[in-house]
């Protein structure tokens, strides 16, 4: 891409298994397609709300291939690679990116503690086993790991880590890694932080579950923030964090599947022993849909 | 208050303390002359950055009359008030209205944890025995209790509860506040949070440390902010941020004293067993006070 | 001391305090006098069931003279030290020796981390300021500093520092420190730990809640331990667990306020915002009590 | 087994895996008979020290075959199963079974936080799916699920749930279990616990990494604990206790795999981005089992 590079609302796709354990391509094709239509600016399967610490690489492979063949193009497609091992995590990724993907979303998985330098070397053997664009995925409140400044700005550095999405809350931190990697990485948000806010401080969009509920709005919201229109876009803010909130609230896949499953969408249940949706979850998710026009 | 309220830039004030133990009121009023000059919209005397957990009653008393005296009513003193009991913290709050404050800043102190119930109590008995307004200080990352959105909610409702600093790394829960609990009360960012942030999500200003050794460039980010010149906000809020960090990354009384000690004003070390800050640490300060002219 | 130093049972005394915030001393000479009657090894007021963190210096320093005085040379009364500053550290620990106590149990309260050199120094001074044996105290679950291997080797080359509580729940640490101070400093367990195991390890007694409402089964244990009836000693610690998991589950004042009160001691309720046993847990300890024949 | 079922030292296995992803058989399967020549009474592949995270399916499936083949009936085998969803962990189960294993380690692994329910439901699928008996694991150090008291109780009614590994260092927590599941679960140290004080409460014997470097000592404190002579245990728990520390301090599959090394198992370094030992921890390594006559 001779171009803007990744950018804008990537809503995190559900991983969508029946209970024989196979992933229901069609019901998953048809929300890509949706997706697309609504304005979104590119497609994340195999993020946390994707499920991929709880999928086989048979079935994260279906998942990819749906996607991959759904976007046709039109969208990037940024698969998440997720491993505990340098060898696994290289693996995948070479495998994403004969599937076709347009870049991957890399993340630590880790049993034991990581120090810096595993941390380092974990994220070059990936960025450096593909010629796709890496974004550098951390999740301080799921993982067992966490990157340091100090190792994201050695990892902007190599050519083609131009990303970071961070899911902690601290809000501040991007604006520190702003500060920091300077035009070498890009920020998005997630869901735990304020879209807007994210804009603000110079990120570029975000990767978010909720995204996937109500695309036209956040594509809305973004386009606000683009145009440098912060009192609507806040105004527009408000309504969707509500949104946010009851993600954070609950299991995220269940979260999103059920409000999916509102929408229409039969994309099943978490896989077990996740417990689906709760019914007062499901209210809280109803209502927060309503509120922005998405049911 | 037939009036704006409390609102802007509230420095949170060292508390400079010699060896023997006596408050030293002359630096301290010296300091309070030069924030007012310099454009603050209000003082906060027994802040963490005061150290109100070190001090005794007759320095924090001394303290916070040296405050009122200098600040001659040109602009509102918020004072600390910290306890883990119901009764000492009703003590206090009354002797800071006699002393002459125009706010409270309610601070929970907790050894063992308290129940929602409790920190209810605790609150509502401090806003009930003065007739002052309130500010709810919450700090989860050093205090054993946390202000939960239902308790923050119902204490919304007393009259005089009237804002809150949230001094958690998670700015999106200000903006769950902020929808909660509507007019009924204001938002203050403190040093954890982007102030640019809160202030476009509907925060009326700042109370924190970093404002004592930068008042005047926090005083034109707040105006920048409150125009509405996001970009030009923005574009400051980038260098001062430097500072922020600075303070999260050292004990905070002794980033800010030793920051003051740079600038010229002899407030000396936090009380022991706390350390002065480290060569590396004044190092770092310096860097931060020189890059934003406030040196 | 010539003689066997502090060990055995030293029950965490409660602070009665009334509505008025008077300190209820007969009840508490009472309650000295039938655990002395009981066979305990000492006294030890001012700890964490003792409320050290909710009491005023005046309602301490009562405290501490009501249990001296009833104390009457028959057993040690070793007092809690609880301070943030040095200052006040050292303050209170020459307060106590004038009082008359035989020992003191030293606390530090942080709101911000302590660094090593500063919990030494905080420590060290406490042991030079008086000519009494000191116990190191360390919480961890409720204290926002703690001690670390290093420091309490270094701690332990002073003269007077010759015993630790520790009140962790990782009783290999107490294995830890027996093997690196070895004879210099005794250990205590706290009701965290299994008092048979940590006799096992070569620990001298145990300093807890619990005690004050089994004083006579605390003692046989004890007893036991020292005899090495360790199979007898194993059967009634079983039964005895029962009451320290009561303790764990709930506010460590509250229930054993709540448990003397079932024994007819009238001490009241913990200080507000604390509240009350609650029914549920007022059951669990009555059974826990009844149990091992202490109602 | 009609018979004791699973008691004594079972040590936990390392992986010994070369740089192309191949199992080291021939050293591990010296190792076993090294370990059966000692005494050992059980071994369990794939436990935490087997870096169970860290391997393929095949990789596992190629460890057990090698242990079960080593072990040639003459000790149990017992491997561990680690999942994050239902479906994998049944599969794996009966795999092991098939395999030859004596036993199941049942782990439950997490990215989001799962309730008790679903805890429950894991269990009791493995339990199911195996006429062996299971191991039930839990390591709140390094996972992110936990079983509580209600679940452990729960699952001990289960026919074929008769054991519990917990790895936490909270030892008070296993007298909890053992006063709550009575005969039904026989509880197991692991390398956290002091194996002597677990053997006093009432465990059956321990599961740990240090006991592939100190077999024959290991082996001796466990008779000695069975024949109640705490004196002698005593004395030589204190020495072995320093090798759990150096464990506790380092990457426990860089530990053992390091402490193998300098007894001349060629079983290199645990796999990347695991770092080896530093050459620090060798030397800790070195001196605890010089200490122990382990080297």
């Amino acid at each position: 891409m001779a171009n803007p590079g990744f950018h804008g609302v990537f809503p995190y796709l559900v991983s969508p298994v029946d209970a024989a354990g196979e992933v229901m391509t069609d019901v998953l094709a048809r929300l890509c397609e949706d997706l697309i239509a609504a304005g979104v600016h590119g497609l994340t399967p195999l993020g946390s709300t994707g499920e991929f610490a709880y999928l086989s690489w048979p079935q994260k492979q279906r998942v990819v291939e749906t996607v991959v063949g759904a976007a046709r193009g039109r969208v990037p497609v940024v698969a998440g690679v997720a491993a505990t091992t340098v060898a696994d995590a290289v693996q995948q990724a070479r495998a994403l990116e004969r599937l076709g993907c347009d870049g991957v979303l890399a993340i630590l998985e880790a049993y034991f503690p990581v120090p810096d330098e595993g941390v380092y070397a974990y994220f070059a053997a990936i960025a450096q086993a593909v010629s796709l664009p890496v974004v550098l995925y951390t999740n301080p409140n799921f993982q067992r790991s966490d990157l340091g400044l100090p190792v994201i700005e050695r990892l902007s550095r190599l050519p083609n880590v131009g990303y970071i999405k961070d899911a902690s809350f601290n809000t501040g931190r991007l604006l520190s890694i702003v500060n920091r990697v300077g035009d070498r990485m890009k920020v998005f948000a997630a869901s735990a932080h304020i879209p807007a806010c994210v804009m603000l401080i110079g990120g570029v969009g975000w990767m978010a579950g909720p995204a996937c509920l109500a695309p036209r709005q956040s594509v809305a919201l973004y386009d606000l923030c683009r145009r440098g229109a912060w009192g609507d876009a806040m105004a527009l803010q408000r309504q969707l964090w509500d949104l946010n909130q009851a993600f954070a609230r609950h299991n995220l896949a269940a979260c999103i599947k059920g409000g999916l499953e509102l929408q229409g969408y039969a994309v099943g249940a978490p896989l077990a022993p996740q417990a689906p949706l709760s019914a007062e979850g499901r209210e809280e998710v109803r209502r927060a849909l309503a509120a922005v026009g998405a049911l």
